[in-house]
């Protein structure tokens, strides 16, 4: 039977996770995949918190794991992108196969780290970086091999995701939902990185990169969060039959691929709209076999534990075989896609005063910037602002940026900046 | 670059959708695989047909394929359990790695051929035997390797799924619905295998053996189809809150693996209720990471041939390499699930004379039988049968049965047999 020796990196709600399930399933794992994964060496910046998970010696010395001779692979679960990379990079440095987590390290840094992974003729495993549970890494790379992608997109982030239904289901406004998400754990503290669209902009450019085998670098995408989505738009959407998701998109244009993160308003009908709470799925449509969806838990210790441990037995088996192809995540930088290829519809909230001729003034402003207005709805209001929901036929970004920017400084009429969410393409 | 040969074996449906991939992504294989995967020998037992696909001989002796030197993969896609197994198995004892979109084959006749794959040290791929373009196959192997399952269940026929859709979306009964699948080319001129559960059955017994890692053989099966269903049930069960779905259901019990195939009521915010039309899907519960599923374009000529172009350039990449892992296919059988465990709560629909005290009756040996119901729908109906609907509390097989059988020669009271369909356990 093979045995592999395992360094672990943080113990934190991962960690943890991982090592309960090497405890559960060491011997599963021997039974099914004639493996034998020990766990050699662990070590933590906080080492005292991590005695509670395992009787292992636990180090506080991060790069010391990965230099030493008996461990093989070296999984990173510290998160981050500053000691993280410093570990990851050594281990890679010295020969030693890197399984992680750490999408954001990955989007921001994993250039040099492919690199030197390459170089070394080593692996680095991120299953568990993107959509936990999902195991979307290896159907992009073995199930979906033969494929031809046109488009990828999907729901990435399951706090926000979580945000979002609870703002629809219990009717609650944009910071009593992420307050509850804080609450329950699914929100950190500062929740920049989930609602700003952040976490989803490091996922969607590394699965865009293995769909389409180019590369779109984080800093080129167009990220949008949900912190300026109220109530009245997730109930507005839903009377128009639509779901606002925040979705991360790529797709393939005649240009490069276009890249990018904002919320998104869904048809009902389509199978994103119905992914609730904290789960994750990701939608693709590919020139062979049309659409498909995969869907599951997108976080929580276990579920992304259980990809962390799937990467693990995936490159373990691999490990010492002579001539065993090695994944290259090497891929060359996309063309900027065209501006005109960025065009979409529009749902447009409008928070104006109460007084006539508002919608005319509106609607010339639209008008006079190519965007023709698909339909309109006011509700009768006892207080300032009215809100105007406006949908637009199809309209370029540019087009849509300068009308908005020209009415937002209409201070006769507009009395809150102007919301705006785009519609989901023909998906 | 590696170079590998292919020896293609029937030129059906998916045979051709192949030729068409293989010609169209041979320069993306070789650039991002490194692979070079090389067409050398085709055969079929219609060689004219096949003449419109390539321009290769085409040669009527199929077994010869299968021993040629200069051949690396065979890739059958004749179908059927006669030639078909003559043609694997010979590949198999020449050393062949052999690629199959063939489930009847696999679930029939698997223990054979996997046993000698496994003798001769080479693999048996079969992607594209379950759910055409969703990678299930590597899904349950690698993506989810680290899960214990609980339960595996699947929308796993793409010709009932599109029957059970135009029942309801157009009104149609059951004939007429057939009648559209085939006049599409969805359903045979014989459709038993596929409407009565035998094709989902084959599918699900192999699903089942890679998730659980025990056989349960397809003659243990209890297979149901869904030509008995009437458009009332799709009406009723909709009214209900539920769609009838003809699943394949697997799951894990005290006793073995308890392994079915059936229509079922899923409530309407299932995912699996969501899944129309030809697609398939595969839903599972694991106990690391909670509930996920996947869908996908379940049969057609590209869909199914992309998957075995993934099953291609897999296998392909492991060919020749030294120390390589092969999968073993081959489990231990299941021991038999308790009846006990076969429970579920049930739809019944009644098809009565039109006379007092007829519920009273019913209602009677239901109770007698431990039967207890959660409702009752009887409509007005101005001719006979008049049809009352029972939704039960959760029923044995045996209590079910039993009940049904006595109501069922009732002549006093029942025009025709009932029809019952079990409810989604609790997923």
């Amino acid at each position: 039977m093979k045995q592999i020796r395992i360094g672990l990196v943080g113990v934190g709600t991962v960690g943890s996770g991982l090592l309960q399930l090497l405890e559960k399933n060491r011997e599963i794992i021997k039974e099914r995949n004639n493996l034998d994964v020990q766990l050699v060496a662990i070590a933590t910046r906080t080492p005292e918190r991590a005695k509670a998970y395992t009787s292992l010696p636990v180090s506080n010395d991060v790069i010391s794991i990965t230099t030493r001779p008996d461990v093989d692979i070296v999984v990173e679960l510290i998160g981050g992108t500053t000691t993280a990379f410093d570990v990851v990079h050594s281990a890679l440095r010295h020969g030693k196969t890197v399984i992680t987590a750490n999408k954001a390290l990955l989007s921001e840094k994993g250039d040099e780290l492919f690199s030197q992974a390459w170089k070394t003729g080593v692996e680095l495993g991120f299953e568990a970086a993107v959509a936990g549970s999902i195991p979307i890494i290896r159907t992009l790379r073995d199930g979906l091999s033969s494929c031809e992608f046109e488009v990828l997109c999907g729901i990435l982030n399951g706090t926000t995701n979580f945000i979002l239904t609870k703002m629809e289901e219990e009717n609650w406004d944009y910071s009593a939902a992420l307050k509850k998400a804080q609450d329950l754990g699914f929100a950190e503290t500062d929740p920049t990185f989930d609602v700003e669209g952040i976490d989803a902009g490091h996922k969607i450019s590394l699965l865009s990169s293995l769909a389409f085998r180019e590369k779109v670098p984080f800093g080129d995408l167009q990220v949008e969060g949900i912190s300026k989505l109220k109530s009245i738009d997730i109930l507005s959407s839903k009377s128009l039959g639509y779901r606002i998701k925040l979705l991360g998109i790529s797709k393939k244009t005649s240009g490069g691929i276009l890249t990018k993160v904002h919320p998104t308003l869904v048809p009902l009908n389509h199978p994103l709209a119905n992914v609730m709470n904290e789960f994750n799925a990701v939608y693709y449509k590919t020139v062979e076999s049309g659409a498909g969806m995969v869907t599951g838990k997108g976080a929580g210790a276990l579920p992304t534990a259980s990809a962390v441990l799937a990467d693990l037995i995936f490159y373990a088996s691999k490990f010492g075989v002579k001539d065993s192809i090695i994944e290259n995540n090497i891929f060359p930088k996309s063309e900027k896609a065209e501006e005109k290829e960025n065009a979409a519809r529009y749902y447009l909230r409008f928070s104006t005063l109460d007084k006539p001729g508002v919608l005319a003034e509106i609607a010339k402003v639209l008008g006079k910037n190519n965007i023709s207005i698909a339909s309109v709805q006011q509700k009768e209001a006892d207080k300032e602002p009215v809100h105007v929901i406006v949908l637009t036929h199809s309209a370029t970004e540019g087009d849509f940026k300068k009308s908005i920017e020209e009415i937002d400084e209409m201070s006769s009429i507009i009395k809150e900046k102007t919301v705006a969410i785009r519609l989901l393409e023909n998906l």
